[in-house]
């Protein structure tokens, strides 16, 4: 059986993306795995390169030659051109460099669109240098529902041991409660819950998460919400068939007993997911878009540029990613 | 030396309460430890104890009795007859429940108050319960703070490896933000640091965590509230020669090599701080009431109405609360 070819985008590259890219193609786990396809700028892999101490010898291939669309046998680097290689400072925002982070995504969506590879995963992106650069979206999510033309689309957190869908991700703590609808919750269930069956689980046990404290004590804290908004989703689901438990209190929610009757848990803002799930699988996890018609899935943390081209970075995250794009898209 | 006299508190009646503090005056472990003095319904630990098979035969008080103050010298029950035996039904929400909870705290915080007893340890109270009964506080917190006259209090949850001082508690999602000061962070960083060195760490280092995701990553989510808000507290706390760092991104703040080099984190909101706590210390965790003229700890469960008096409750929690105001009342 031919090995999948998958897309690898290099992030923001005065971080530690193109570190970890480098790491990823020179890693036998990697090769064992899959064919992969970076997405970068072959100047600026060579210069990180030096700095780190690393090899170098995967053959670049010019973004416009790629586009003609050759078959992929062996690693490869789409050389995307999309910034001069000394405008890149390790470590600092650019506006340059927040914009080829944005063309190595849009490539490798464009290309896992048109089935040229079968999977993407992303490297990290520098938030605030994206928005530099004006780029309209906070972030890969966002960017690759317009890209993709997705409607409904979701992060999902996965490790092998926990699945976290989220109702609402990079927005301020105010804004959450405006976002939250019963539409939103049961949108996000339901994408949850196709992930799960198509990583083989046939009637999955999903938990849903209160808004508020104690799941608003029979609302004696907050407006009612788990009531007005997230039971209607949990019913609605239900009537679709789906195995869903909720909405129960957060505090609670991720406690071992729960743990291991639940498949996976669908919270309704970041740091009620993300707390839980950076303590319990750290390093071990990996973001999962639902909901685009590719299957896209990126490391754990971030940019992480006060490390960037020092030749520390574990690849350890993006491995991980290329193994569940590989898994999810079999 | 003589053993401290700590006072506990019944709980709801229709809870685990009554069993657990059967369990505490039988448990060696409470005998080594402190004289315990119940504060409860002695005709509702009779039936609970046959109920549950337990035995019972510590010595009860009238509370008019106990007024007067006798020296304790051995485990007692102060009788406060709150509720008529028959008016409980285990594992039903009642009002005349909530109103005898309500009155075993405001007893033995006065007791602790004239310095009867040294410290109180709480059993869990129904919200729902006391509220039916027209108590004006949402919770234990609260109501000590008006029982006692303190200005301001937090909640420290306590374990061994982990505190977490809570700027707002019980209280819905949206209903934060409002309460969100400068002040009140302040005061929570300046409480939680005083019960460290209460605890022997001369210089405490306190770890604040942000509102926002990313801690707002520079004001792209959120509306600033870390550099308007929090920022400003953490630099008032410094002024004062505490060692705070902060407000660092709720999902990598409770991480391992963050947690080694953190005494104390102060948290936001009741989830931020209570998801990462129940994951890392369940059951080995106490509440802990930060700002009163008491020592006041608690069990970190509620009142389980669904295996109340059905001896099936483990006092593991009541017994680290007891070991706890032992310890801050030293």
């Amino acid at each position: 059986m031919p090995k999948p070819a998958i897309a690898i985008t290099m992030g923001d590259p005065a971080g530690v993306g193109p570190e970890l890219c480098l790491r990823a193609l020179a890693a036998p786990a990697v090769r064992r795995l899959c064919i992969p396809v970076v997405f970068g700028d072959a100047a600026v892999l060579r210069r990180a390169a030096a700095a780190c101490g690393l090899p170098f010898s995967t053959p670049a291939i010019a973004l416009h030659d790629w586009q003609t669309g050759p078959r992929v046998t062996r690693p490869l680097i789409v050389d995307c051109r999309a910034v001069a290689p000394d405008a890149v400072r390790p470590g600092l925002v650019r506006k340059a460099c927040g914009w080829a982070s944005f063309v190595y995504v849009r490539e490798a969506a464009n290309s896992t669109l048109r089935r040229q590879v079968r999977a993407m995963a992303t490297a990290p992106i520098h938030k605030e240098a994206l928005s530099r650069a004006g780029v309209p979206y906070p972030g890969h999510t966002e960017m690759l529902a317009a890209l993709t033309g997705a409607r409904k689309v979701c992060m999902l957190m996965a490790s092998d041991t926990l699945k976290v869908g989220l109702v609402t991700l990079h927005v301020g703590y105010t804004q959450v409660r405006r976002l939250l609808t019963t539409r939103r919750v049961l949108d996000t269930i339901e994408l949850t819950a196709g992930a799960l069956r198509r990583l083989g689980r046939r009637r999955p046990r999903i938990v849903v998460c209160a808004l508020n404290p104690h799941a608003g004590e029979h609302g004696l804290f907050g407006d009612d919400e788990e009531r007005r908004i997230i039971v209607p989703a949990v019913r609605a689901a239900r009537r679709k068939g789906l195995v869903v438990e909720g909405p129960l209190p957060p505090d609670t929610a991720f406690l071992p007993a729960q743990r291991r009757r639940t498949d996976a848990y669908v919270v309704m803002y970041h740091d009620q997911g993300l707390i839980p799930f950076k303590l319990l699988a750290f390093e071990k996890g990996v973001n999962v878009t639902l909901g685009l018609p590719i299957v896209r899935t990126s490391v754990d943390h971030g940019t992480a540029f006060d490390i960037a081209w020092k030749g520390m970075a574990s690849p350890t995250s993006l491995i991980e990613s290329l193994r569940w794009a590989v898994r999810l898209s079999a």
